[in-house]
This record gives structure tokens, sequence and C-alpha cells, in this order.
């Protein structure tokens, strides 16, 4: 199936800006975007960027300036699918599940309210990103008369925003976003029982 | 299968406290408690709880004083699982799936590196919850020669701790928590794109 990958080509990844600087928050979210695309292409499906700004990548890129929501709904074209970029714990296995039922709109909810991803095999369905747009991609699936169903995924939930998420990816992480972490010197740190993300000074810093 | 439920009956959810005072706290984990006790009971399971203090249970009750580790340590008797009674998010579904694996260790990581539920079938396993459990226990269940199988699921990976869990309990929450926090007057706010919890002031505050 295509898959619609959006992904925002500038100033990315604001809410990291305690741990990283612009720049490193700029390739942090290529190397995010690279292991969605690269987990999905092995997973037998076919993604597509969808850019806020030219791109280099081994995939189709789409550039569009708009708004999330205006430029997903324009280019969808069910049957499809569209996952975030910024989802470095998935695995085939969870794109397998993602796809495995038939319902009309599947929806993997992310910690914090938002759709994360999901296939869309309604002609009618719209995407609203905007707020807790997973209940109300819910409420608007029920409302068109489209059939729906929830992929219940740690891993599908975990959109890596802020510094507390970086914490699923040092445990949870394999691919190209976990080496990159690693390369900056990011560790786990626990303190008073909580689990934190520390970052060791760099060694000519 | 029997199943041990950890309960820290005196000063629990500390960390809550921006939100609910402690006479609420106190009753909002007894909730918790009594929401995941009827789903692993209604999943076809004999819950008992492992509690710090006498406590009002339906489901059999032993105090043990002593620290977490040391005290499920102390009552683990392969085969036997331990779920945390912080999940009201989880089903009878997501405990299904628990049980479902046949590995010698079957592990939930929750969010932040804990363990929030686990199954143990092999005799020399012993918990460690200080600290990234879920790595921990992984390792530990490696070195013993165990069998280890890891549920992905976010329904198990939300313990609910601080405020912005609560996020979860209310777009995904179904039992009796999520009625207490409808009672509490608790509703999702969303501020610049991102969904927090509010709380509406009580008519007779």
């Amino acid at each position: 199936m295509r898959v619609l990958v959006p992904f925002a080509a500038e100033h990315p990844k604001t809410r990291l800006d305690d741990i990283f600087d612009p720049r490193e928050r700029h390739a942090f979210a290529r190397v995010m975007l690279r292991d969605v695309l690269r987990t999905l292409d092995e997973a037998g499906h076919s993604p597509e960027v969808l850019s806020t700004a030219p791109l280099d990548s081994r995939m189709p890129v789409t550039v569009d300036e708009r708004p999330l929501s205006t430029a997903v709904n324009d280019a969808l074209d069910p049957p499809m699918a569209v996952v975030m970029a910024d989802l470095p714990l998935v695995t085939p296995e969870v794109v397998s599940e993602l796809f495995s039922s038939a319902a009309d709109v599947v929806l993997a909810p992310g910690r914090g309210g938002g759709t994360n991803a999901m296939v869309v095999r309604h002609p009618d369905f719209r995407v609203d990103y905007h707020g807790a747009s997973y209940p109300d991609h819910r409420e608007h699936a029920r409302a068109i008369g489209a059939s729906i169903e929830t992929v219940d995924s740690h891993r599908l939930a975990t959109d890596i925003d802020e510094r507390a998420d970086l914490v699923e990816v040092l445990i949870h992480g394999t691919g190209e976003t976990r080496a990159w972490l690693d390369e900056a010197r990011l560790e786990l740190e626990t303190t008073g029982g909580r689990v934190r993300v520390s970052r060791e000074a760099s060694e000519d810093g």
C-alpha cells in the first residue's frame, strides 16, 4: 500500500532544544525519517515523503508548504496509510500489525492524544491533526459510517518530541536513530528511581 | 494463573500532588487498583494484592511492609504473573496478550524503562524494580538462560504517575478510573497544539 510520511523539514523538533542545538535537531529529524522509511520499505510498503521543503531521499518526495492537515488531505488517495516521521521505535512487525486489520479506518494513537499512524480505506475520510486528533479521528470515522480499529502499540504510540521520549529510544531503539543518540553521547541516568536521559560532554567540547 | 498485584497503600501517587490532595490521591490509587483487579478477574486470572498496609478488597490481600522488590521476590512462586496496580487502561484483551506467550519470562515495559507487567515461568527469576527495570529484567532473564518475550502495548506501558499520564486515561479509559476523573472534573485542554489535563473548580469549592 502507498504510505504517506509527512515531514516538517524546517525547524524540526523544537521541543528538543534543551538537549540538541538547531543543527543537531535538523540531523536528528532526518535520521528518524530514514528509520521510518526503511522500516516501511522492509515491511513491503511504498513510502512517499510529504515534505514542507525539498529533501534528499531514496524515496519519492512531494513538497507541500501548506499546514499538515491540508497537505495530507490533498494527497490522501484511499486506500492509503499515513505514518509520522518521528516514530523510530517502529519495527516491520508493528507495521504489519497496523496493516493487518481490514477496517475502513485503522488508527494508532500517539501518547498525548495524537494520531501517529493510520490506514484509510474509506473515500470520505479526512484528517485533522490539530489537538487531540485520535478521539477526533474516531468521531469523524463514526460520523461517515466507517468501521474503525485501533492498534495498541507502545512502539507506535511513541513519537519523539521531547527529552523524556529519548529514554524510550535508548531502551527500545535498534536502528540508525539509536546509533545517532549513542554518537551524541546520550545515556540513561537513574535519579531517585526515575530514569532520565543525560548527555556526556564531548571530548573536544 | 495467580497474579500478584503490588500496592503501595500509604502515601500513594505523590507525583500527582499538583492536581490531587492527599485524600484524593489515596482514593485515586484505590480506584485504579480496583480496575486492574476487575480486569484480571474478567480475563480469567486470580489476582492477589500484595499491599504495604491492610486494605479492604474483594480479592485476597497479603500485607508486606518491605520494599517492593523484596516483597515480590518473597511471594514469587512461578508460574506467576506480577501486574502493577496503576494500569487503568488495561483491558481483558491486553491481559490475554500478556498471557498468550509461552516464554519463560514475558515482560511488558512501562514508559520510562519500568516493568509494568510480567509473567514468570522460570524458577530462578528474581525481580528488581529499581531504575530502568525493563532492560535489567531482560538482562537477568538472559543470564539465567530463560526465554524472553516482550509485549508491545500502549495500554500496558501507561502507568499513571503524573499529570501528563491522566491525558491517556481521559482519552483511552473506560472503567471506574475514568469515571472517577470525570467526577473530579478533569478534562482535556488543547493549548498550542498540545493536549493537557485541566481541572474545573467544583461548584461548592
